[in-house]
């Protein structure tokens, strides 16, 4: 039998798992600083927590777990009997696997509300399933990175939130830009042109301006019934990118709240000398459930979509009974960031490292002292190996080229009975004759 | 709708998540340093790649993950009728989730035979499924924790997996007792004792001596059908526990080869200083396919069954076509790991410590000074936060209380004039009055 795995999944072999270590540990230490806290929840779910929450699109791509034991015995036999494979699911499937961090998020708030203190801060890196179909670049698992603070309406969870994008891509040394918007904003707008009830349907044309240009915005609201005047007002006030003009000319009392949000967060940010955020009007943001600040994060160098997103949301956990929990929060795209690293080249060289001295001898005494050798700079915490017998030359130095190690230590009767080592140093071909301790300090510098 | 979790799974709170890292960081760690490398394996498998792989009551106790879309169309019309559960799931269900990671392992060391370099040594941390009757310290979603070298029959790698036994928890801080035999051993005292086809039932009653004592292994062994002239044999020689007078007493090639590699293992390990691995010569270990080496982990001071175990054997990977690749491995019994460690409060402090320094502030002028004064600390490296309003002082008093904050700075119109913070040491209720600089260096200390 040849083995394989499930189309849409993937295996992670050495190097990719030490690459999206190195992005998270870098986004977590971030989040830490900033007092964010790590949770977990369970990747089976139970369905009735994860149904109804994505659309009936949503509803399709769970996957759903099938009951353990006789499961038939319990099965709809009216759904069976008419091929209603929708129907039959419930009678024998009760769980099913994560759809995203969001949802299992609110689900914890609600359980926990009387553990946790509030503003709960949490961040969150598992991965979650869809039955999407696979393509390149899509998967059926895959990791989110989410963060969130729940329980304040408070502006400097915004301010802190672009702190934390700004910090993380700097460390990461991705360029990037910013943006921010505030959904009152685009409802001062749909106001203030008349289309308060259109909202909806003038933010989805909205969002596509990056994709369809101006022109292709405005067929696509006429499509949707907004009537010409107001298409026109509606484009007159996207042209505008300065809040107290935007002010002025709003006619919304929301949308100048938006705008007052908007100004704070700004305000707040520089005083920390933070002053490259892009205020983009004609930011969107697909998902309705944002009621504040939203914002995406677009890499500079990399046209690969958003790299990051979020925004403020007030009934996240309604949904499962808890009302009036506002919340902000944000995700980094991982496996789109990684993509960036690897095309940037922006892993550093010691990430995919996996060991920095393999141990190479000649017969079982030179194999012996070798072995004291490694056990020494292993206590010397030096990631090294030896390799497990004395073997022919050209085989011990394959096995060292294939794990791309840096220096390759050398063991014979001579360097047994002068106690020093013979160091290759595999990236320059060069060979010297040192003493473990000069060895151990040549590799710690 | 008042929201669970499934029966079996649990939702990791920040402290147990901080915990856990805690423990994973420090094998991680130590594995590293011994040259292993970390991979990741999809939670779904193909159903083909796990059945048959555990026996059938594992067969039973994977969870089944159901086809998208109509999968009643292909369904097993006569499973159906017949009520046939077992036999329907074929056709509804073609992925399974992991049940371990061991079989994973074997598939992905065949399926990337050509990408890797033998030996390929290799740790991976990741949880598994399985559909078992949920009780108390057992779950049907839990971490393993495994590292394995495949590739080689080098006993290095033995003597190699002791010391990665020793060093981590010696940085965990449990006392142990680290054991090892050789299942060549054990068939050695079969054939001596002219019961080598019998060498399963033995070796089934000798691994509940800990549990029946000796006369219960008796008794086991005259109710498999070992005759008691051969019972009395095994008996005496289970007294024995000198390698050399074990060889000595034995009539069997294969047994003696079993101690001569615990003698091999016995001296690289001397070589380095350590002695105290116990050779207890009634270590059976139930899985039969360990071949050579095996060993078990106690903990000294907490009774709690066995937090670590492992061995050699010479078959993994046959099962997906790839024969004579000999490996060794072990595994880390996280949740036992996690309970010893609650149990002699072993954790240290600061492993739950979310953040150093909040600050609370009495107006907005004073809350915009606060925001400055948590984005140096952050700056700083300092996990800090600011109380998201000015608020009464007993609420953010009390927020800072329930996140166990050590250092709460005040803000006010003095701290603001003066530049000096109040800063109030929340285990001794002291306050002190410090310029920011004072209080990092105060903090990092």
């Amino acid at each position: 039998m040849k083995p394989s795995i499930p189309k849409g999944t993937r295996d992670f072999l050495p190097n990719q798992v030490n690459k999206r270590k190195y992005i998270f540990n870098i986004i977590e230490g971030v989040f830490k600083k900033y007092a964010y806290k790590p949770i977990e929840t369970p990747v089976m779910e139970n369905l009735s927590t994860l149904t109804g929450k994505y659309g009936e699109e949503g509803d399709r791509l769970i996957f759903k777990v099938l009951n353990n034991g006789d499961f038939l015995a319990k099965a709809d036999k009216e759904a069976i009997e008419t091929g209603n494979s929708n129907r039959l699911i419930p009678s024998i499937s009760k769980r099913g696997l994560r759809y995203d961090l969001t949802v299992p998020f609110a689900r914890f708030v609600v359980m926990y509300q009387n553990e946790i203190s509030f503003p709960f801060k949490r961040y969150q890196i598992q991965p979650v399933w869809r039955a999407d179909r696979p393509q390149k670049g899509r998967y059926q698992e895959f990791y989110q990175c989410d963060v969130d603070v729940v329980g304040s309406d408070s502006l400097v969870y915004e301010a802190e939130l672009m702190q934390i994008y700004q910090e993380v891509f700097a460390a990461l040394k991705i360029p990037v830009t910013i943006k921010i918007n505030n959904r009152k904003v685009l409802f001062g707008i749909a106001e203030t042109a008349g289309v308060k009830e259109l909202f909806v349907e003038m933010t989805t044309a909205i969002d596509k301006l990056d994709k369809i240009g101006e022109e292709g915005v405005v067929t696509e609201m006429t499509n949707r019934g907004i009537p010409s005047s107001s298409i026109d007002k509606i484009m007159a006030m996207l042209q505008i990118h300065d809040l107290d003009t935007l002010i002025a000319n709003m006619n919304s009392e929301e949308g100048k709240l938006g705008c007052e949000e908007l100004k704070t967060v700004f305000a707040l940010l520089k005083d920390q000398g933070i002053d490259d955020l892009k205020f983009d009007i004609s930011l969107a943001r697909g998902l309705n459930y944002y009621t504040g600040c939203i914002f995406e994060v677009m890499c500079d160098e990399v046209k690969i979509g958003s790299i990051g997103g979020g925004g403020r949301y007030d009934n996240l956990t309604e949904v499962f009974g808890l009302k009036g929990v506002s919340g902000v929060g944000m995700s980094f795209g991982a496996a789109r960031i990684y993509d960036v690293m690897e095309e940037l080249d922006l892993f550093p060289k010691d990430v995919v490292q996996g060991m920095q001295v393999l141990i190479v001898s000649f017969d079982e005494a030179a194999f012996r002292y070798g072995f004291n050798v490694v056990s020494r700079l292993r206590k010397a915490g030096i990631a090294s190996d030896i390799y497990p017998k004395p073997s022919k030359m050209k085989k011990q130095m394959k096995y060292a080229n294939d794990l791309h190690v840096p220096f390759v230590v050398i063991i014979g009767d001579d360097e047994i009975n002068s106690g020093k080592l013979t160091v290759k140093d595999m990236e320059n071909g060069q060979q010297s004759s040192l003493d473990i301790e000069s060895l151990i300090s040549r590799i710690n510098s």
